[in-house]
């Protein structure tokens, strides 16, 4: 046996032809979710008739020793194996002879496919998620470790006003609890089970698609047997997933190289996560992070991939659907590097909190003279404008905010007094934001709690 | 007063520079939701003690007032308005004076406009999911009415296996309703309320977050006010939404420009939602579809934009992120027409039963045969063998196949029988496929049933 | 007359198709090249016999006409003008009666179009070549008056080695040069005439296109109908190009925003190109380069948009291709508002000499230290192996390479000597760069040198 | 020796980061370029006197085992080889022992790696160019052959006008040599010499950076060393040039596709480029053309993965363009294999005249109808209006447009003759168009001969 569809051919497929075709190079790697699949799809044809027990139990025990072999490493791939399913049913042939071939009974590759695709990723998401979490609780600890730091808030990357590192830090772990959150509805229309559709049209067998999604681990069944074998929303919906964590970790990444720069400082990488030169000798570079932004390219590149072989497309399957494979692996493969690096490297990362108060200046302070004057019942936008000119003439005498005195600011405005001048404390500036979400100590905190109560919920 | 920001400046904007920065060409449509947000913010600045009960009835009556004349569209823009925020407080200032200058108290434009998109994106999802549900609808009927119809399904646009049209009709149905799902749960991510993040680092004022979500129908605040003013995620998750219904869309534009190609024959559209050539007297043109997959394209090129934007920016706010509104206006203009249009172009389409049953020939039959060998006991590989021979052989004689005598299929295999010539019937074959997802007659009925409740259920 | 196509519909066109259908709203602005085309038409039609000269000169006659109107802004639209196409043509039925008529042989508005777009493009293409022209001039003046400044070079965002800034300049200008050498290239692709395809097949009239080609500035005709008509790649090219330049003004931008942090402080922008606050007095944001970089999404967004609109169409015209005019506006327009505005903002920002060489350190002249050590014969990858621990020494004692002395030099490595300290010198380093393309004071003035006859030149 | 640039660091590199680091999984394929590269440095650093005439023999000695070693399959990698570079200095260093740590002088990996990539970017042209020709010459010799078949022409996939077979085979050679001249033109700007750029700063040895450039076949060399080390337009530009051909071929695709569904029937595959189906034995599918119409998703991805990484980056060197190579090298083994297969797809394909002429109809003739009214002095409007009516009368009759008589055509306006009759005929409508570029057989044989003397000329 060669080819599964070779009966009507006359001739043998062009070598060319026959490397473009084949996609085993690639969809090897869903062995697992095929012997899972047909394994119970043996089943199911045996509870319709097709199958007797005893022609069901040989399937079931060729499919495990199958399993062993690739589990061992040993199983040999023929040349003639144009795709995994291919593979495994002509392997099934080998080990037990024609029965196998009852295996294929009103399944098509079309269902089988995309079968082994969602059992493939509901599977590759389960992994992923317990990365996603696991760098989640490297910046709740990171965190947890660094409250007391405050370091500058920059808009527009120009000093704005002081927060809290972990502040900052905890951002990140929002960010990613929303890709946590994306994943979790993801899943659910990953959980759907297209066997049973045929190669369009759906069986002629009385096969139990219920009893079938359930033994599989699937939510719900496909619903139209024409879309189950060419819905590829999931994987185009896996793939703008990955691209936003990309995206996510792409700004991370922009922050901690900006941050390692020795002109700020805020942060040291680990020998472990930087690379130097082969040219300088003084050189350590911030390479994990570098590559992470440079990754997001790709994980752009791979939904638009997708996208681009959808679009257009007549309904049912059409081969160009082969494409959708190599795109997520590549895409998953990313992932499932990236985000150990990334939680390694954060997590032997060394904050300076000395230079991030270096960093901070009276100007990052005048949203809190403004303030002042609100608080005497100036409206902020006159306020805004009066605070204006106090930071106009420090900058013309070339000096800090706080080296204006009393008289100084009365000459601008007569509102100010003497407590005005308390204004002229990070810490306290930084207390002032209290309210949720605000970079207060106690809002911090209570940010840092709730985040651990979500992991503790729903992950 | 002019900008919202001027009081340290020295010179005046550059003219290019003012056109480049200024938003108000493409914002000003946010208007209802700015001032929705200002009217619960002046609440909450009432709550917190910063206005007087008489300020904020004020400052309510003047927004009820500008409310009246964008409606009225009776609003002058000034040139000065660089953006809707400041169009709308410099007109509540020249309406109510100086306690205009309150209502910006503890808020920036950073928080304040990542609250406006939010709220707009909210009435946008209505609009665009009942467009959605009109579609679905109309498949819905539309397969209702045509469910006697059968025609040939194609894989690899090949014949492939005879499906019933309504089948087809409905397989668009289940794209839009995972476009539903999807859209269901962004919702959940949108609605969370970034006002009181401030600039970047909170609100020092007692601003209550949960009662301003409250009022303004949020279902959460943002737990961090760093990722409130800068997350754009939810921009991206509906770019990338709307671009999977674009594909949808282009799918089925290629299946309706095909079908409507004379030499299939299929269906006609109407005069309505077609068009003519100018030098062509006799055209006819799908126009209506041929742009509707064409315009799958911007859709996709609008999700790119805004990944691209996003990539590697600085964490908090960029101004680069001013660059979310464009392509997310051109998206929901687009798909707010390219919805209806579909639907009008589907509902006065007429389909031609006559010309899908010339289009079904034997050789889609051809699996059916192959079933009927495997009900004999023939293993399944095998019996697709064995008819790909009488395939071949037919193709020899250049006859059908339903032009094989017994005599000749026993030529081939001594399995065939007179039975084995009942197969030859494309109701039977389309009949044969009644598990739940199939094509056969109750099963489309149970698809457009259990599609019925859905749309009832959760729409 | 309404449509130009409507001979044997029977019905109206839908109200919401018809808006979906017309493009007037964004290709009114062909109106220049539309009439241009139309009038070198109605002389190749005279030329052949198809217009007298009297109806030659009648159509020329109204269309002058029209063209002063649309000059005045007098051009009254008719809501049941489709495109641009349409509307002239119908203006001139309204300014010559039957005549007009006749404009339209042999000639479709598929060809028409991609006529008008080429004659548009080309159009534009002059007008941006000025803009790029300009700023590549600024980039060089610039470099000119700040050859003595030096500044820290860096790679991975870490110090490498010192730099001049003119050199970094210059960088960009050879960035541009790439762009304008893409441009001149893609000008000869646009430079094709397709008039004379008619709608796919060819024009059955004596139409003299090499003519046609001469009068209108076309290099040379197209040539095949089928191809003609439906030949979008030099918009695609063109999408490509500008996406390229918005690459390279992000990266500037990334630079710029980076060097005017004030932990950098390296060049400060005017305030006629920055933008404040509306909360915080103090704030002074570079939004012109900030909007530059986010725009590099759009430009990038647009190409996409494109690609992926041609993407799997038949051959010749489909609908589909109208969508190829609004992604190539925004870019068009995106471009000739960020050109002009990033070359203000270079011209006015101020630079910053002390802050430069503030962020000077030894550690940026390790590599001198091993080149010196290769001077006396050491292999390079032995004496940057004896530098690295030159620099863990320092690292290690907490002071800069230059406290190190001579005996502790020594005790790394024995081949150091009293001449070895002269490689602590900034300007020393600078200096022994000198090959072309290097960053000594010669090298940069001779590639300012060469970049300034290439403007002569090619430009 | 491991690392090239371990001096100064302490720790070793994380596990995880060492893999997320490394290039040499799919940089080693640049081996060939390496070599060729380090073979004229050795050269260029004896012209300097840094190498003696022995130490630079011993160098290419040991190079030319290496090269040896690769060209044999024995070459050998080390775990610790980070990259093709490291690898090849390592084993150097193993053959000829520390002069190899020489070879190093001034050069980086940064300038290393830029002109690796561009010299085998070049030899890459080269062969995907032979396959272009080859393609644009199969096309030219079956349009030769097929000079007499006459097929619908379509636009809007509605039937148009006839035109020739060939003509349309023709309107792809085009395509494709537009995609020859765009690569011509990248080539200019691949073939720079980055070498002697050093790290970024430019090199301190007196490198003959002219004399290089010849040695290795660049046409000029970089201008700027920080631009140099950083230069990546060159890539894209390539990734852009095959996203372009893979829309070609996706058009292609989609016309072949099409043509052979089998209610089309105007060409066959052979067996040698078409599939089966597991499920139905009467199958036979264009899964050649599927899967390139499929591919130009990931062509059009490679290029937006590239773009985003490039985006926003700062500068000089960052670790982020080692991203440049898996999209190029992934975007060059796509086209490759696709070219051939297309091209003997192509060659073996069968063409079905009757089909096509079967296709044909009277509609089609519809302008020609129009185009007679003219030459009797009817403007065309007019004359477009007058056979609408025509059509619509037949139409009404459900008959074709040559079953109305004249009497007939007389009752919709009184200016048509006897000789009008002779429209409706496929062969003079076709010989009509004889304009060049035309669809008229001198026309096609006139285009089919500058086709190949530009495949002499400049290919």
């Amino acid at each position: 046996m060669t080819k599964l569809w070779g009966g009507r051919f006359g001739e043998g497929l062009d070598p060319f032809m026959a490397s473009f075709n084949a996609s085993i190079g690639f969809d090897a790697r869903l062995w697992k979710a095929d012997i899972k699949g047909s394994r119970a799809y043996a089943t199911a044809l045996c509870d319709a008739g097709i199958l007797t027990v005893d022609e069901k139990d040989q399937i079931i025990q060729g499919l495990d020793r199958i399993f062993s072999e690739w589990t061992a490493g040993d199983f040999q791939l023929d040349p003639a194996d144009e795709d995994i399913h291919t593979a495994i049913e002509r392997r099934l042939h080998e080990l037990i002879g024609p029965i196998a071939g009852k295996l294929h009974t009103g399944r098509s590759r079309n269902d089988q496919v995309a079968t082994d695709l969602r059992l493939f990723l509901l599977e590759t998401c389960d992994n992923l998620g317990n990365l996603i979490n696991d760098l989640q609780l490297t910046f709740i600890q990171s965190a947890e470790q660094h409250i007391d730091l405050i370091m500058p808030g920059y808009t527009h990357l120009q000093p704005a006003q002081p927060v809290r590192f972990s502040h900052w830090l905890m951002s990140y772990f929002w960010m990613l609890q929303r890709d946590w959150s994306r994943m979790n509805d993801m899943k659910q229309r990953i959980s759907v089970l297209p066997l049973g559709s045929g190669v369009l049209a759906g069986t002629p067998f009385t096969i139990d698609r219920f009893a079938l999604a359930e033994q599989l681990g699937f939510r719900q069944i496909s619903e139209n047997s024409l879309d189950g074998v060419s819905d590829r929303d999931f994987v185009a919906e896996f793939l703008f997933w990955a691209a936003m964590v990309g995206i996510h970790l792409s700004r991370l990444s922009e922050d901690i190289i900006l941050f390692s720069n020795p002109n700020l400082g805020f942060i040291s990488l680990s020998d472990a996560f930087s690379t130097g030169s082969s040219l300088m000798p003084q050189k350590k570079n911030p390479d994990s992070f570098e590559l992470a932004r440079g990754k997001s390219g790709r994980l752009t590149g791979n939904l638009v991939s997708l996208l681009v072989t959808l679009k257009g497309l007549p309904s049912t399957y059409n081969k160009d659907l082969q494409e959708d494979k190599e795109p997520l692996f590549d895409t998953i493969d990313t992932l499932s590097v990236m985000l150990p690096v990334i939680q390694g490297a954060l997590q032997s990362m060394i904050a300076h909190g000395d230079a991030m108060e270096a960093a901070l200046n009276d100007f990052m302070l005048a949203t809190d003279l403004a303030d002042w004057l609100v608080q005497q019942g100036i409206p902020f936008r006159k306020s805004h404008s009066i605070v204006g000119q106090v930071v106009r003439a420090a900058e013309q005498r070339r000096c800090g905010l706080r080296d204006l005195s009393l008289v100084d600011l009365q000459a601008i405005h007569p509102a100010f007094e003497q407590d005005a001048l308390t204004v002229w404390d990070f810490d306290r500036s930084v207390e002032q934001r209290s309210a949720p979400g605000g970079t207060a100590r106690q809002a911090v905190a209570e940010q840092i709690s709730r985040a651990r109560a979500l992991m503790g919920d729903d992950h």
